[in-house]
């Protein structure tokens, strides 16, 4: 076995306890060679069935791999169609990009089907001049491209029960989604309208059937908010708010008003259904956290994560995305021991505000139980909390905004469980 | 008229002639409410047929909307199915990256219907030991994420033609695309494989019905090389090389080999059929130029351009998209007096290294014939040359790698024309 002439790590290249390894680990000719899922030396190749026939035309627009079949959404609360969401297949997806196929979805009474040109976006309130654009007006508008993530205020709800839920990435913690997006910086529109002095708060309506309504600082809408039409390149997907979706990056997605008709300038909040009743955070004293608006900086570890179990002791790359709702995500560390001892992990390069970051940190796993977890620390210096340290601050009535410290179990078998460290 | 009291473009504003605008422009407050297709003073709105009923559930793999219906790849050579190719409508889409559904497709006798676990990597020829992978042997490798453009040789080929060729964007630039791709550094699988001393080239070998080889020099392997497995996240669709193809950032698309399934280390190049009697560049005095790697500097204006009229004089934002092969964009020039004069665009941020970049800048029309083009400058210092030049170097035999200047005649009518400057 090569990995005898190769020892894939001395003891200068852990990073922490638990075999989490330095990434120059990987710069070492021959470090695979004897990993578990390693290549096979040379076998001659046959021709495979798919050379031996010409292939399938061209195609208008694309579809995946008819083999990638279970790379899909899965649906939660599909006995009330359009009310509820479907999550996004973390542990299935790599990089940074949410292709829009797999873009979470959260919608209150369905995905409305908009006709552009019966779509209109009225500013009106406490302005100068109240003003509708249709589709073609806002074509003449400058704009800007930028990626960010979407997180629902929902997300990861599951971590405030009191014992872990078993389920995979995508039921836990899926979500979230990040794309590049394409639009009119709100900014230059409410400046169209002119913003009597008074103003302090918009409210943000869709042209969905739930006319779902949101309170938005004027601060926010000002700052890098955008009226959105195109999600990676093409024009923003139904589900998330074709024609026009409000973006306000970093905050609570179910601010960011899909479907969006009318901006409404206000000197308060208007203190709408899913600003009172919901997306709030109810305490253990009765009260309740409200307007919690940016979504603060979180990790998750997709692989491993349960359901991609590892198939014996060897050398794995530990993978997750970790982001920040307050800026760019200053570093990840990760644990191998159950939180005694941490490595920083390798971030992918470019590292963009209130975007999803991918990490990677090598890791030798020697088959024995042993518990991974990570952890985000953003630029404005937030450090991801413990589980013990929210619910202590928290409680565990609420059910929004989870982002502490999650921990993936190892047992000898290969197999991943969700646990609470 | 807002715009008599806010004047959209002073003599200070002016970047250029010809109606080329700073962008500070756009900072001014009502500078948009006079231009034409902006936004009506208040008018009630009314309720729309889509707030009346519930919305559609949610679906496991999300497509775009039905009035985008469009929006879709245009196929060349539908009379044999499976050879040719299909282009991005980049005169529709906005932001840096291609959708999965939308990037560009050219194969040689069609798209493979590849079963992931019955694919193999071999890697051999002047290596220590010949390896063979496969998809759960590649997976244990450290992976990186880049975004890259990938360009067809034949991209713009039209445009050697001696008289301009009426087409859109699409049916004239539609052969590049730009992807965010993750997957293992070729690199590191040669270093696994242990290469030999004299190795200078590898021959890259596609599973699909034409086999698609192509000699790479080694020295780019070694360099910025992927094995490719995801395109924006997911999977890479089977029309970009499912389950994985070479990425070989900033290199003329056809050496990008798909469905690759072999790695041949040489010393010499191959010379295989589309690196001789294809894919090179055929002078006016009978030679050509062979190995002609690195797609050069080049810019295309978006929009306006050829089927998107401007709709009477005023206000409009010129935007286009630019890349270089050997680097980044460094800027990119816009003239809207047929190049008399220029003016420097916004490059949206973050600028990466072989990729799209998209640029921006104000122009006011004034209602008179005029012809836009744009020139990109890259990071080398290397100027997309003008079309009489790149033809007086080429001639005009040629049909790869044309990235000369291309022109937009506006004509009074708004309508948009394809010109040779």
């Amino acid at each position: 076995m090569i990995r005898r002439s190769h020892p894939p790590a001395g003891p200068e290249d852990f990073g922490a306890a638990g075999g989490l390894l330095s990434r120059r680990v990987f710069l070492r000719s021959g470090v695979f060679a004897g990993a578990l899922g390693s290549p096979a030396f040379a076998e001659p190749l046959t021709v495979p069935p798919w050379m031996t026939v010409p292939g399938s035309p061209f195609t208008s627009y694309g579809q995946p791999s008819r083999y990638e079949a279970k790379v899909v959404r899965i649906i939660t609360n599909p006995a009330a169609p359009g009310t509820g969401a479907s999550r996004t297949p973390h542990h299935r997806l790599n990089g940074v990009i949410t292709p829009n196929g797999l873009h979470f979805e959260r919608s209150h009474n369905g995905v409305p089907d908009i006709d552009p040109d019966g779509h209109r976006l009225l500013i009106h309130g406490m302005v100068k001049r109240a003003l509708v654009f249709t589709m073609d007006a806002l074509a003449h508008y400058p704009m800007e491209t930028r990626q960010a993530f979407i997180e629902c205020g929902g997300n990861s709800a599951a971590l405030y029960a009191k014992e872990p839920v078993q389920g995979d990435v995508q039921q836990l913690h899926g979500l979230v989604s990040c794309a590049e997006w394409t639009g009119v910086k709100l900014s230059i529109l409410l400046d169209e309208a002119g913003l009597d002095p008074s103003a302090r708060w918009v409210l943000a309506e869709g042209a969905d059937a739930a006319a779902m309504s949101r309170s938005v600082p004027l601060a926010k809408a000002m700052d890098d908010a955008m009226v959105a039409l195109y999600q990676n390149g093409e024009r923003a997907r139904p589900s998330n708010g074709y024609p026009m979706r409000l973006l306000l990056p970093g905050y609570e997605g179910n601010m960011q008003v899909k479907w969006l008709r009318r901006l409404k300038i206000t000197d308060i909040p208007v203190m709408t259904k899913d600003e009172t009743s919901k997306y709030t955070l109810l305490m253990d004293n009765g009260e309740s956290l409200q307007f919690f608006f940016p979504m603060q900086a979180k990790s998750i570890i997709t692989h491993p994560s349960p359901g991609l179990s590892l198939k014996g002791p060897g050398l794995y790359e530990v993978v997750g995305l970790a982001w920040s709702g307050n800026g760019k995500v200053a570093r990840v560390d990760v644990s191998a021991d159950g939180g005694a001892s941490w490595a920083p992990a390798v971030l992918q390069e470019p590292v963009l505000p209130k975007s999803l970051t991918r990490f990677r940190i090598a890791w030798q796993w020697d088959g024995r139980s042993t518990t991974l977890q990570s952890r985000a620390v953003d630029d404005k210096g937030y450090v991801q909390p413990t589980r013990a340290k929210q619910i202590a601050e928290r409680g565990s009535r609420a059910i929004y905004h989870f982002n502490a410290i999650a921990g993936w179990a190892i047992v000898p078998t290969g197999e991943v469980k969700h646990v609470y460290v």
